[in-house]
């Protein structure tokens, strides 16, 4: 092991010899001599073991977008990334590999296992004082991260892995989605029923239906013989269409993408060199080898053939890459069918007849028989799993700044850290739970620890029938996240907004415009912490350090202004919520907002279904718009905002174009808005430099007396 | 549809020709006029559909051992006895079909469908604001009870029911269970860990392992040599085998059991009048028609064999029933296989292919080809179906009193309301999930409504592997259900409570233990519940108004002293509560009791993991003994009791000789504490008859002043 400087508070860790995963963006610094925070076995080629001590009242965040609390002692998990499609309590493994922890306790430390194959984590699980974690080899990076609290933490773990993909302002609209919109006419009428209903939409995603025959880069000629009028006419009433793209390449004789694939040898390989096939929705595939840069740039140019037909967003999917079967893994069990036709098969063999059809995803084993190129060098899959994602989706981010010159939309399921700097994420393929939308709550901090922003789950869940209850429940809470998608599975109910009758219509409609009005507020805070490398959505543990907050795991901190305390049970008209600090409750609703004085502690919070609520922390200020039905026509020329207040609070609003890069360099607007108190009076005040705001009204509402109203003008 | 009086407040409306299933004991009164409280049509010949409004504050309680929640809204369920090895949220059936329903709101209303077969619940969640039921047949009788409040309307339909089953005082012990204890050396080495670490014990279960060949009523001479000595020696040390029984007869020429079945017609029958032949544990099996009456007594009787090792306790499993596969499934996926040899699958052939063998278990199709002889008349199983359980287990409940000739524990997977005059149940094949703790709670109030008492869930969980905390906290609800049970399958981390270290073996030996202290009264409220038919397990809002208690479900009052408070989520030193008047909270820790009043409210709970907290309400009295190492050596000659009082509190403890059938002509023992505010002091006194009792140490906390205690000398 050789430990060097980077920054201050960081160090890295580096045992055997490496790869450069992409992970980290930083330099070494000086050979130093350092101990781990944890006692580091190597206990053969491909296992090593870092343990460390867990006292009692540490907490361990981390682990990005996984299963588990935020909190996430007293589990297992593995990073791997996988084709989960039932993300039931006891998996370990999902779709990303999040390597970021952080112990919490007597101070922060974090640390990051710079590494790209499998992972095992288990935290106070096996031994409850203990830390235990398997990298499955020799060779890998652990970067050390102390600091002042778990802010600094995150923030010098952020600054050693580059700042992360943004999209454009419009990606933080509502999105429709659903795999099963199977024809461009469906699609319409999925439009108009948002149109003739006003309901906000922002855009609809089209799953696989959109394709031909699951062909990447292709449009059904049958389904969507309009494609390009269509994305047209949508633009026009600032309605986006965000087509999936696979990671396998169907085997097509004369197909485009597979036959240039062949000639200039983009594709994975088997041992004996030839191009390996799985099998995925297209049947037989090829998988094109990202890691290599000839074949990431390939890629990354053949988006053209979609943003030709106008379209600026995408989500890369399968990419774990997912593998239904592959040829041998089905002659082996079809052979075994075979031999069982007219035995009397006992029970045992049986359930390993039965279970060689159903296990038949995603086997380990399809992961050791195919290979990358890497630096010229033959690896196998395995070794560098939780890669082939994050490259397919560098592909695609490279290319799409290259061939539109300005942001798009673009997510991926399967991510690792360092992805983060080209994409945004979904969750996954999560089911119509109560739980998942827990879940949901539970995974946002930990994601933007792992250096993710633009993330949101599928809103009412991807698989099984959701219920205008939990829709709508969970409407609420996704109005929070930047990705507002709601999207379902083939062959679940129907989900759209407005399907579950006009009472319910109306209430989603209210959810949704509330959301457009606080599109400002919540393109400031990603932008904010995107730019910074802090977090957007904070425990309650990390500003509170009581036994409650630290157990409290349905609530968040958004920003420095929010808590969040969404409704997540069934036949709930409230719930209980934990004030560590007096706050105000802020109630949207019909355009109305209004405030009330909330005294810290437990309390009970009726929220029903016809609105927005949360709460406002104490001498903070939170600027909203009036609703809109896009981003396109967010109108902030008269920008609002409520403070609660007892001494002074301020607010900075960042803003920019929204769509060029020029962020980067630093061009944005900044609004700043003050309020003091003044006697029983307030004062406020706001310097601007956005050009698009002409006055700011400012309700604010004292620790004390009734709520006053300030227009200040720009 | 004919209308009959029943007693007062019940109605029966009668529709079609219903057959008798068991389950109700009453009989009919006057023909009346009456409409009932839904809309019903007929759409079919096996299709009946009843419609009922909703208003927005009702409460839907009922369904019993289903999933979902307290208040069943905003679901839809199955009452279809399936063994379902998944209960994740999305499942609608189980292994129970308990259809009792009753909603709450402008006064409480209760009904029963006395159906055998198929019924569907859709409870809010097509229509936020209509409950519709699905019956799958014209042929039915609904039981309708009126009453002035949910109390009256459970007692009332249990008074149509019956007197539920009631198990030997030793019931309420500890039981350790595992599929996969798999020699009788195992089970030593089990009870060893228990008497060499102090944990109380109170008998071991046996799964699957201990049969010769998964052959019922046979013993394995190789891995259970020593049965006999094993039951005997155990039994002196006050320790119970409780051995497993499955529904399914392996097909083996010679097996008697097999042999008789055959002979003397016992099988359920092909169309073409055949013994059907499904595959379960033992392969392919017969499965006994114990819809009738010669049959059930053929059954009841091969107990004996077992009895005569000294076997006093079973539990029935698979008797929903469950099938693996049937021959033509096999066949069918087999041959789907074959033809699928070489062929290049498209990615829908290969899903049908692998569902094949997927799905394979319990198939809907199984339970058409099928048939029972019903009074006579050939019956499709589909039609019966929810009876088979019930049926298998009826015959087990009077084999073992006629053999017995004194109580006897039996606890049965599939269940139907009937069932409960001759059996516990447990809730089935749960997981290692934090959530199923919490279904754990939800379900006991249900499952007490449908006529259940002898009831718990398997505690740590079933399927997947537990940790330490999930299982103490699991320890810590189990304490107080009937049932207190520890069962796991075999692949999973083992989960005795002393496997975990010395600590935490130290912390579950505590919670055991003072389940042991509570036994006293927890056998007093589950025989005054069944004598009286009242729920053991309430719902916060059967007794509280407000909507937060209403919306409270995790927490449960049990009988009318105590408010069950367990914590449910990992990482937590303890919880939110929520008392809805003043409670005094309790704990039990180190063989003391501690009381501290707590004023109602949201309030913080602070719960270790030492001892087990509840709260004990206002002029409540809690009776309890000193531990034990088991039941048999229960000693309440001192028998202790806590008390909080604000003026006058009484307890009426019941009490038996714990094994005798004595209890139904009113063999049993009263013991009555009172305690009376006499200024800043307290009087106590009590009247008793029990002869076990010699003096009663009462310790009484007053709303205000300190602890004070009184002894009373019998």
């Amino acid at each position: 092991m050789k430990a060097f400087d980077i920054a201050e508070g960081i160090r890295v860790l580096v045992y055997g010899e490496p790869m450069d995963t992409g992970a980290v963006v930083c330099r070494l610094g000086n050979e130093i001599e350092a101990d781990g925070f944890g006692h580091v076995e190597l206990l053969g080629p491909d296992a090593s073991r870092i343990t460390m001590e867990l006292k009692k009242k540490d907490i361990v965040y981390g682990l990005g977008a996984n299963l588990g609390g935020i909190n996430k002692r007293g589990r297992k998990y593995e990073s791997y990334c996988t084709d989960e499609p039932v993300h039931s309590e006891e998996k370990k493994r999902l779709y990303a590999a999040h390597n970021f922890l952080m112990i919490s306790g007597n101070g922060a430390k974090g640390f990051f296992i710079d590494f790209p194959g499998l992972i095992g984590y288990d935290i106070g699980c096996s031994d409850k004082d203990k830390l235990i974690i398997d990298v499955a080899g020799e060779d890998f990076a652990v970067y050390e991260i102390d600091g002042k609290n778990e802010d600094e933490v995150v923030q010098r773990f952020h600054s050693i892995i580059g700042r992360s993909y943004v999209p454009p302002k419009w990606g933080l609209g509502y999105f429709q989605s659903r795999w099963g919109y199977e024809t461009s006419k469906d699609v319409r009428r999925v439009k108009k029923s948002f149109d003739d209903l006003g309901i906000p939409l922002e855009g609809i995603y089209l799953d696989l239906d959109y394709m031909e025959d699951f062909k990447d880069f292709s449009v059904s000629d049958e389904r969507f013989p309009d494609m390009e009028e269509l994305v047209r006419e949508f633009k026009e009433d600032g309605v986006y269409i965000i087509p999936i793209i696979d990671a396998g390449v169907k085997i097509e004789k004369g197909y485009d993408i597979y036959e240039e694939g062949i000639l200039n040898d983009h594709f994975v390989k088997t041992e004996a060199g030839k191009p390996y096939v799985a099998a995925v929705w297209p049947g037989k595939v090829h998988l094109p080898d990202f890691l290599r840069p000839e074949t990431r740039k390939w890629w990354g140019e053949k988006y053209k053939v979609l943003t030709d037909l106008g379209i600026e967003g995408y989500w890369n999917d399968m990419n774990e890459p997912a593998i239904f079967y592959d040829e041998e893994e089905l002659e082996k069990a079809v052979d075994a069918a075979i031999a069982s036709k007219g035995a009397n098969l006992g029970v045992l063999k049986y359930f390993e007849l039965k279970d060689l059809f159903k296990d038949m995803g995603n086997r380990e084993r399809y992961y050791r028989t195919f290979y990358h190129e890497v630096d010229g060098k033959v690896v196998v899959n395995e070794k560098v799993h939780n890669l082939y994602g994050q490259n397919m989706t560098v592909a695609a981010g490279e290319g799409l700044r290259s061939i539109l010159g300005k942001r798009h939309v673009l997510i991926s399921r399967a991510s690792s850290t360092g992805m983060h700097r080209h994409s945004g994420i979904w969750t996954g393929d999560n089911s119509s739970w109560w739980s998942h939308l827990e879940l949901n709550i539970r995974m946002m901090p930990s994601i933007n620890m792992a250096g993710f922003y633009y993330v949101g789950a599928d809103t009412g869940g991807f698989g099984n029938s959701t219920n205008w209850e939990l829709l709508t429940r969970w409407l609420q809470f996704s109005a929070f996240t930047p990705l507002y998608r709601n999207h379902s599975a083939i062959g679940n109910d129907f989900q759209e907004p407005y399907i579950f009758g006009d009472e319910v219509t109306g209430w989603n409609r209210e959810i949704i415009k509330a959301r457009y009005a606080l599109i400002p507020y919540l393109y400031s805070e990603m932008m904010k912490s995107v730019m910074n490398g802090t977090m957007m959505f904070r425990p309650l543990s990390f500003m509170f350090r009581d036994d409650a907050s630290k157990d409290t795991e349905d609530q968040l901190l958004l920003g420095k202004e929010l808590m969040l305390t969404p409704v997540t049970k069934p036949n709930a008209s409230g719930r209980t919520v934990y004030l560590p600090e007096d706050m105000a409750e802020v109630t949207f609703r019909d355009g109305e907002v209004s405030l009330e004085r909330t005294a810290s502690g437990l309390r009970r919070l009726e929220y029903g279904f016809d609105c927005l609520k949360f709460y406002l922390r104490k001498d903070s200020i939170l600027p909203y718009s009036s609703p809109s039905m896009n981003v396109r026509s967010l109108d902030i020329g008269t920008l609002h905002a409520i403070a609660y207040v007892d001494k002074e609070a301020e607010y900075v609003l960042y803003d920019d174009d929204g769509e060029s890069y020029g962020y980067e360099t630093g061009e944005s607007w900044s609004t700043t808005i003050k309020v003091r108190r003044d006697g029983l009076d307030f004062s406020a005040e706001a310097i601007s430099d956005n050009p698009k705001i002409e006055k700011i009204v400012v309700d604010i509402l004292g620790t004390d007396g009734d709520r006053i109203r300030k227009t200040i003008t720009i």
